[in-house]
């Protein structure tokens, strides 16, 4: 099927109307109606080959929210005009331990993006089938493997869901993986797409929340959004008044910064978990860890079984992102604009822009 | 009470004949005759102030190991001859929720190191009295508080067991406290004083082991200590070979190297853990951590319960340090020795040449 899209045709062309090709759904799998697509800094980084390996044409976006247009027949699990969502994966090798543990995320053969990746090859899951590009959310209609569609509870207003597909559960699953409770001390460093999903979230869980962002722009918005406290960490002196006191810091940041600085902020055995990827390595003191027994560990989004729990927890909490609605003629400038950081939080393309 | 020693007056001067003066034992404290003590690689960073802020005339010396020659009249816990052992640390603010936990190596308000630091102010335990220096078990006798003193289990020999009291539960605390169960796979990285226990006791704990050694030359003592695999990191291709290998790693090492190439060869939830400490700091790439949620964490010492613990694991499983007995008067070449890493796998000095 002849779908229109929006497409990077190299790593230094703006994005422009393409148009792609779906296939009929077979039996176990969905065609959806996009309605609305969030924006991802991951986006950029891949659209401009930040972090190389980029394979164009290249149609991006991995937070898709729509409606079931078409149903394979063995599929059993959806109705026609369900609500539903696609976050950055679309399939995976199934058969390691890590797809056996629903951890599709990391598989051990690479799980299939949404987009800049390749389908798989039929004969052989584990492998890619090279000629077979995927492309993602900035389009009208996709065709998914009903087991890697999300539903969408009804309550979650769908242009505020479209974010909960990656910075949602970027957020959500290193909470519960390394055990957020209530009354836990959580620092959210940086105020962005996935830095306000992780205050909502963990302020959802019960924990006592800070904000750490650079400048005191973003107090009044940390606050708001749910956090108890907010510190402006331009000014060093932060460094010194809220060393120990957190137990866990969700790093968001993908610019260079001093991790050590901010691993100094744990009590003992506390954890810092990055979910932001600077395009540089960072330096990290032995003493900083080892003096206070702390973990600094990595979380990439999270597996289907625990995207669907986060939608169900952001519906029985009644969590959505904040975002701003715009037309797919604007990526472009809103490119721009979350360079800057200038999005609160998040940009979400209405996809009848593209259709109408 | 007048105690012959042997004490580095400043950074660069080799250690010589000292004379210190040891207190004579309130009522809950105990003197120790010392027989045995252990020479740690941070003896030597320590004497040579390279980790910074040491304070000298310096006794050094951790691995203490001797019999119970005074008991204050407080004490129920010890008796007259007994084998004992006194660990990194003789005191700490004993109020902090560390203290509270029985962890005193991460005392809120800093533990009092054997050596190379001050005995607490009795007014306010949270503080340092700075005019009262601590000194280690490069000396025949010693007075502690009987709460930082350890019972050697009588199997395991005594100059054996000294190295125990630092190698010994700095790598058997992260072992427990990660969670290595039988069956997990193991590294250990590095083959010295700290290396070469961790093999024993992750071995007993029922682990596969592998040394990662920079040479072939250890690959039969490896084997010997219980390891049932061994690679030369020289070779480079290991670290593509045993890519996503291990559930844990312990890193011993204190020299340059990169965490990165090792925090690779974790599986999927691998933890790292930081035992040695470079002189600066090590880069790491946010990508490692995040494509496997793997951690890197560091830990230190253990506490006095898990301390004894360990040596009562250690008499229950057949385990003590391989060593190397010298006079005092030869530590200045131990030192040099140790350097060039020529020793399987530490020095333990013999006290009674230090009396003779």
């Amino acid at each position: 099927m002849s779908t229109p899209a929006y497409a990077a045709l190299s790593a230094t062309t703006p994005l422009a109307p393409f148009t792609i090709d779906r296939r009929e759904p077979g039996p176990r799998e969905v065609l959806i109606d996009i309605l609305y697509c969030g924006v991802c800094h991951s986006d950029i980084h891949q659209a401009r080959d930040g972090w190389g390996g980029s394979v164009f044409p290249m149609v991006p976006g991995h937070e898709i929210v729509g409606r079931i247009a078409k149903l394979g027949n063995e599929v059993t699990a959806f109705k026609l005009g369900e609500a539903v969502g696609v976050g950055c994966f679309v399939d995976s090798c199934r058969q390691c331990p890590s797809c056996e543990a629903g951890e599709q995320q990391y598989c051990d053969f690479g799980m299939t993006g949404t987009y800049n990746s390749f389908e798989r090859d039929h004969a052989d899951r584990r492998r890619q089938h090279r000629s077979r590009p995927t492309y993602g959310g900035y389009s009208t209609q996709i065709t998914v493997d009903a087991g890697y569609v999300l539903r969408i509870p009804e309550s979650i207003p769908l242009d505020r869901a479209a974010p909960l597909l990656c910075a949602g559960i970027t957020t959500y699953s290193p909470l519960k993986h390394f055990g957020v409770k209530p009354g836990d001390r959580v620092a959210v460093v940086g105020l962005g797409g996935l830095g306000h999903m992780g205050v909502k979230l963990a302020a959802a869980m019960g924990a006592h929340v800070t904000v750490l962002s650079t400048s005191e722009s973003k107090r009044a918005d940390a606050l708001a959004l749910g956090a108890q406290d907010f510190a402006a960490t331009r000014d060093g002196e932060v460094f010194k008044k809220l060393a120990g006191s957190f137990d866990y810091i969700l790093d968001t940041v993908s610019a260079e910064h001093d991790y050590n600085a901010y691993l100094n902020l744990l009590k003992l055995d506390g954890t810092m978990v990055l979910l932001g990827l600077p395009e540089a390595p960072e330096s990290v003191a032995a003493g900083v860890l080892i003096r206070k027994r702390r973990r600094l560990a990595g979380s990439m989004i999270g597996g289907i079984a625990e995207t669907q729990e986060m939608l169900d927890f952001c519906a029985a909490h009644g969590v959505a992102s904040d975002i701003e609605v715009i037309r797919m003629d604007q990526i472009n400038e809103a490119y721009e604009r979350m360079l800057k950081s200038d999005v609160r939080y998040r940009f979400v393309i209405d996809m009848a822009s593209l259709k109408g």
